[in-house]
């Protein structure tokens, strides 16, 4: 029988597959589970973006250009003008979601073992992007004391070697919903252009900013032109993760013209998605201003809720809409499953994602778990109410 | 400023993309531009699909399964089954285009600096997606003089090293429009097995057969159950490129779970695609029938109207909608550069395919083109006679 590459078992799980069997057996138990587990947000996607596709007048579903239309990366352009980002249409290439923008990155920047730093907690798919296209993810550790603020400056300079080619940050964070100050980007700028790396962001949660707190691109940090790759996504904004639409966005013409290879070399993005997420850039300020109160309500009664389970700590966040608890367990990935498997409150339980796999440093973040706080405020007191009494009974 | 990688600098070009400013300049000089260069049929696509996402009751534009839903998977399976390929659900990955599932079997299978047997010439963007994956293409010559049949098996023993883990079919095949006999695919197969390889097979042009030719998938190949991947895609079969959906088949277990893994890193399949796709597979027979009616008549027009240019070669297609011809020019390049920058019958010129990005052997193929015959009857008698009249007044 022929073999499976290295990289192919090398290839990561997702850290919550691993617990699907077991919500499907909660289910089949009649067990109501309530998911704080994934990035799926029940907001509605914006009625504009839905009519858009109902109304097409195709008759031919066609390849678009490999990079997006001329039109609709002029109209993108448009909405970063409005967030104090100049960048011009030739500088974006419209992906196959931000997956596929990370991937072409990862591809027009380095070679086989090459390396890229990244603050753990990350976003798991980054190992599984990592591993796909042949380098190192060499994480650098933040931590739930600190908020999961960046760490020193020179815990990263530290692991700089040859090989290594760029940081690699999320901002606000998924999972840590931690917001990068802009004297932190510019500190990331100060190490990239002496060490002559790429800085990419994953920039994907810009909207969901709180508190009056104000976000800052990389893009916006002038001393970057050559050095910064911007991913982003329709996924959350317009809660249209299904689209699979996502953008590359660089200033230096050679990453473009190289990621553009990658682009041409797929075809095109999905042409109805493209129609879909075009109209969602007409979506009214009132939609975001109202799903914006919304996720500060959730996330306050979520912190509120978490800070009350004795034993329990949580780093508060201020964008995004995760957050990482610390339990007082010793394995989050047991505690998740008994969750599932063994308990309930009334015949309620909860799925959470344990943290372990958003770490790439072994046995760090074991009695973490990340909550998505993408439900009701009904359901996610209710989650809170048999996290605690979960806590309660647990023994491990 | 920080560096592309060695992959990013060694992504080539599509070899139509070059010629794409002069096919510009051409439209702004007022020349009508008859396009047999691409892949993008003319054909419309089927009402029962483009009406499935007019009539969508989504209110949150939510991830699909990473590897498609179980319903659809089992829809497909229906398909195959009618088509003589006896898979189950679980045995299919629904993909980002035929693309992703190239990438993901090449994924799956190899690792940098591998090697994959692949008869030239081939689909360009297999080059590509080798070089994206760090893996070598290591060509077969295949030859106009024997319509592109299967090389020698003795060819592609002479090239297996230990790096080889696979050999790589489009069948039918673009560019060439050869269907592989039974009697060929048997003799992969015996090959694929001997030296413990894969056989990858790009089936994506299964239904445009002609002359009452029988198709013989690899999946057919009881023998090659655990060597054999499918590649597959709805974009030419209901003339929706632009959809972005493909398969990946295997029953080859340990494939299907590696392939998977790569499916979840990127989270899912584009979703409004997919309910078009999954609405094109009640497409009615009649639509394939006046299809291939259409497809059968382009190609007997144009194939005896290029048998009566001087001095060229054209290679008989039973398959696809593609042939290659061979041109009495010393390069295809420059010619085709040259129809689209000085020439014009009456303000109407072609573009057309130099036939040298098929090929990976370099100096291979420099006198042929590949031409599409995704244009209607009228356009294409037009367009050969505008090919006969370039190459009396061409001088190279």
């Amino acid at each position: 029988m022929p073999k499976i590459s290295k990289k192919g078992l090398l290839m990561p799980e997702s850290p919550i597959r691993k617990l699907v069997p077991y919500a499907e057996a909660a289910y089949k138990q009649g067990k109501t589970v309530y998911h704080l587990n994934i990035g799926q947000p029940d907001i509605k996607t914006p009625e504009v973006a839905l009519d858009a596709v109902k109304i097409h007048s195709l008759d031919i579903l066609a390849y678009s250009r490999s990079e997006g239309s001329e039109d609709y990366r002029k109209k993108i352009a448009g909405y970063y003008s409005k967030n104090n980002i100049d960048v011009t249409h030739d500088e974006i290439i419209v992906t196959t979601g931000g997956s596929e923008a990370l991937l072409f990155a990862f591809g027009s920047i380095m070679d086989t073992d090459d390396e890229i730093i990244i603050p753990e907690p990350f976003y798991a798919n980054y190992n599984g992007f990592s591993t796909a296209s042949g380098v190192n993810v060499v994480p650098v550790i933040s931590k739930i004391e600190d908020n999961f603020a960046l760490p020193p400056i020179e815990e990263f300079e530290k692991l700089i070697t040859p090989k290594t080619k760029a940081i690699l940050i999320c901002n606000p964070g998924n999972p840590t919903g931690y917001l990068y100050s802009k004297e932190e980007i510019k500190k990331l700028a100060k190490i990239v252009k002496k060490h002559d790396l790429f800085l990419i962001a994953d920039e994907v949660y810009r909207e969901f900013v709180y508190d009056g707190k104000e976000f800052y691109s990389i893009m916006q940090e002038e001393s970057l032109k050559d050095h910064a790759i911007m991913i982003d996504s329709v996924s959350k904004r317009y809660s249209m993760c299904g689209a699979r639409i996502g953008y590359l966005v660089s200033r230096n013409k050679d990453v473009i013209k190289t990621a553009l290879k990658f682009a041409q070399a797929r075809l095109s993005p999905p042409t109805l998605a493209q129609i879909a997420s075009e109209a969602a850039l007409n979506t009214p300020q009132s939609y975001f201003d109202e799903v914006i109160d919304e996720y500060v309500l959730r996330r306050n009664i979520l912190i509120s809720e978490l800070e009350k389970i004795e034993g329990l700590r949580v780093a508060k966040p201020n964008g995004a809409f995760y957050c990482i608890a610390e339990l007082p367990v010793k394995n989050a990935d047991n505690f998740a499953q008994w969750l599932l498997e063994k308990f309930d409150v009334n015949g309620e339980t909860i799925m959470v994602a344990p943290a372990a796999g958003f770490y790439s440093t072994p046995g760090v973040g074991l009695n973490q778990i990340r909550i998505a706080y993408v439900l009701n405020k009904e359901s996610l007191k209710k989650s809170v109410a048999i996290l605690k009494e979960a806590l309660n009974v647990y023994k491990d």
